[in-house]
């Protein structure tokens, strides 16, 4: 049974990712370390985990001695510890955006410089509905960002038939997604009976769904504007898109249908989703609508942020690198 | 000083304009009635109102006997009464959708047989920034609708300088805007920990936007979808307007500050603005932003749905109605 | 594998039963019933539990045919179904009020008069870690009420030690307690910013807490009073103890801890619990702390209502009652 | 009309106070000022405040010329300014808790050294419903903590009728009453879908609320326990009082109108309180139950922590400082 390490476990996703391995039947959780909380229990910091393992410090010495790593660190600080972890022959899953986008020169314009260049070419960008055949065997995966996530699924069957002509992207996200840290943003009174987008014209998860986007036969550049709510976990996606092309409800059903009958955790659903649907668990739920009057499909995705946005869908990765039935451990 | 009854007090909208009415220096409370709840105390329904007053049966006999009228029925109850108001010489508010649209046919299409369609030449789309001029001196006036109200809002400066090429208004809109009736879907667990779309490709509020988009120069159809979220009241309009020509963010600030400079209840500011910056008051804040990468206009457009929305709008035109001043009562 | 009947199964407690025993690797989910949702799917109504069956209407002749039953009909409905089935063996685990109070006058007074008397010298109070033994291999079992498993659990060290002078029990609930109806209620917009206390000196629960802290030792009145606050599901208990006899914090903390040091589902905490801590398991987390300067003991327990309140604490009944490990299917 | 300075109106108590003043038609808002976020406007961090003021630091040279000023600093750093304030003639309401105690040492013990110990025999408690004849006038006023002025208007009657013989109160409260800092405690996913007690058995209310009951009659301690739910603002009292004689229903009632019936800001009702129905408001919404069964009286009293638990019961205490009628800027 592969060991693994949860590296910055004292955030959210990396807490999640710590359960989620621990109660995995086929892995066996090795280790939690975190820079800021070392010595103090995950179980005291999320007792609704219970994970009752001390927080370490990183200790490349004895943690490199494990056969698989979950590195939750934010972008910037993840590549160096990803690459010496590589280096020492562990598989990793990288939560963060280091190793997402493929051109470094879009890298640093959107994160700064980048601290492992060298390894790009090697990552596997983590969304198994896409990637699942390089994924099997890989030995370094780049989690997607949450919202490329349901982005991508939303889009991937119009972009694949060529039907893209326009994107407007409007994604709704609970307050998990900005992460542990206290600030002015998270207090409960900024959040709470309030609804305000953010980062407006420069989320750095744009260009990230653009470079997939491309990849799937749509390069173009889209619209994506997020907005927080008063929700703790839960992200849906609202896609309108252009069509290049007429499309009925039947066909967009159809072209839907096609692509995500045999995915385990794509749901598709005559009725809107919404995100309560989906939380704690890895499932994306998805609801198109061909609105003929203006020449668009409307593609709703819902999932949660933590989850098949992050944490469940690395472990979705590793059972796939670890030729385990994609499913083990996520139901 | 003018009396004033509110009919269908019992709703949100109508116990709001109650209030509203209460603490106005220049109208007199009259009476408040209902259908549903004759016989109890206002206050007894909506403590924090603290109108305390005992609702009544509508008896037109007793009750036209008022200067004007806020009606808050529901579409299609609403226009009998407001047209056997209007006829006894009662100035009225209609909250409803009745009056709205000017074509029958749609009305027909969207809400059934209309109850009164000689009256729709003569009814005033009650949104001050557009009509102030009709308003003045108007008998009968058609309160809009919330969503239209924000995305009107958003979306008029860019109509109006023929830069508008396609539309999609994504919205987002506390629970109070389903009304007060208890149901699957107002249940709070329905609500807590959830976000959802609604009425996808279908919202009632589609053509009320379009017909007064087309009154502004921008005729054309648009993709409309709201989004309920666990917030009481509060209503964000994210507009995406695919420009039929070049504007940077210079030039879309300056047509914005043009049109809205003067206007007492029109906020434009540099930061896209949360709902809970304008709850409990009369005013719209709206940010823009010129997406040059894209060759959209972004604007956000938050109101307090009960409002702006609804109730506090409806007392800015009976100031206009009465010819006094537009701010009267709103602050 | 013994088959598994779930009836009312569209009620909060019901789907969530409907779902532990599905999952359940020592049960075999056989149907699920419902008297106002026949016939639809109870994934439509409940997507995030998973259980993809439909609903059908209860047929005694049909669905006597299984092993078990647990039954989520609301007291007073409940009696008939219970004997109906008890009369034809099936083992039963009963979530409603109906055998919980073991004096049939007090049954009547609280919840009307009784339907099936006869069996109530027969049910299991079905809280293991009072009743573990009888519970092994019992036929009739009555589910506490949430909040008495709660305050039971909170009291009980105290009540078999006698030191029980008095106590005053302040419970707040999440809105799923109130169950699934939509009323004026349960509406987001009555719940949503508001703490409201309810059932102000008359709630149920009360004579089935005082019995059962009788049986305990300590035969007193006492106070309880259940508070609403904006949360779906999760449950508090503050009790507040006039000690008989001094007990200083150390002493305290050991009465606790030897009283559940090997409960699987009861944990003693050093700091006061929140709900979240709990929210979809099994567990009731306890904190203890002797007010010297007061002569009281308070104490703190937080439990899921739906989870160790209702339709988990119901699976470890049906756990004891079949002979499994009693934490089979809990985690 | 009185010049009145705001001191420390970046947090939730100063800022609240200054759009109080600003609106006030007997009050002139001459300054704001803040150690943390000087050079900002107010309307920038609390849009909805509306008052669009920088925020300066303070500069006693300058700010003293004023008539009045609310101190809205944390306890300890209060003492000095207010005593600088005082020694310039400037009348004073201090928000925080350094004028509250009267005994020194209590103090010490628990807030610490106390920075201007001379003044505590001159500063009036805020609280009007049992000062008012001492406010009138007074030069320095403490204006009470959130939880005593509910608990005291709760208890008041009883105590003065010589009635309590021990006293419970759990307490309720909105994370506003946390104050503005972002921390664990009030990250929105900390407080979302959570219910906890904290400062069990330490809260610093205690010796306030000890020390004015024992005033009023009742010299005892008692126990109080706040817990934090998901709420803005808003803050319920639960006392549970056990009568030292008897006392039926419509005995505890006519105690409590006797009390209250001429109080402009203190509601008696039928029916248990919620903190909705006074949210935004200077009320305190009181309703009693007597528990013959158990000897005791049960008071429920619901506050707005920041309107009559700080800023605007401060307002009040000025009014009456100044002569004004007492409602004066408070509807």
């Amino acid at each position: 049974m592969p060991d693994v390490l949860v590296a910055g476990a004292s955030g959210y996703a990396g807490a999640l990712a710590a359960r989620l391995v621990q109660r995995h039947p086929e892995f066996h959780l090795r280790a939690v370390t975190s820079r800021s909380d070392a010595g103090r229990r995950l179980s005291e910091l999320y007792p609704h985990h219970r994970v009752d393992l001390v927080l370490e410090p990183i200790d490349l010495d004895e943690h490199s001695d494990v056969d698989a790593a979950i590195v939750a660190y934010p972008h910037g600080a993840s590549a160096p510890l990803v690459a010496a972890l590589h280096e020492r022959g562990v598989r990793v899953v990288d939560l963060s955006a280091d190793f997402r986008l493929r051109d470094l020169a879009v890298y640093d314009a959107t994160y700064g410089e980048h601290g492992a260049p060298q390894l790009l070419p090697d990552a596997v960008y983590g969304l198994p509905e896409l990637y699942r055949e390089q994924l099997r065997g890989a030995d370094l995966v780049a989690g997607p960002g949450c919202f490329p996530t349901a982005a991508l699924l939303a889009l991937a069957p119009l972009a694949r038939a060529g039907l893209v002509g326009g994107v407007v992207i409007d994604a709704k996200t609970g307050v998990s997604g900005a992460g542990r840290a206290a600030t002015d943003v998270t207090h409960f009174v900024s959040i709470n009976e309030n609804i305000s987008p953010y980062k407006v014209g420069a989320h750095r998860h744009t260009p990230e769904i653009e470079q997939e986007l491309a990849v799937l036969g749509a390069d173009l550049p889209i619209s994506f504007t997020p907005h927080l709510v008063p929700v703790d976990q839960g992200e849906l996606i609202s896609a309108y898109v252009d069509l290049s092309g007429p499309l009925d409800q039947a066909a967009l059903v159809g072209l839907f249908r096609d692509a995500y009958e045999d995915e385990p955790f794509v749901e598709l659903y005559d009725t809107p989703p919404g995100v309560f649907d989906v939380q704690g668990t890895n499932m994306c739920r998805i609801h198109v609508h061909a609105e003929e009057r203006t020449g668009r499909a409307l593609v709703f995705a819902a999932i949660d942020n933590l989850w098949k946005g992050t944490s469940s869908q690395a472990i979705q990765s590793l059972n796939l690198m670890y030729g385990y039935d994609e499913e083990t451990g996520l139901w």
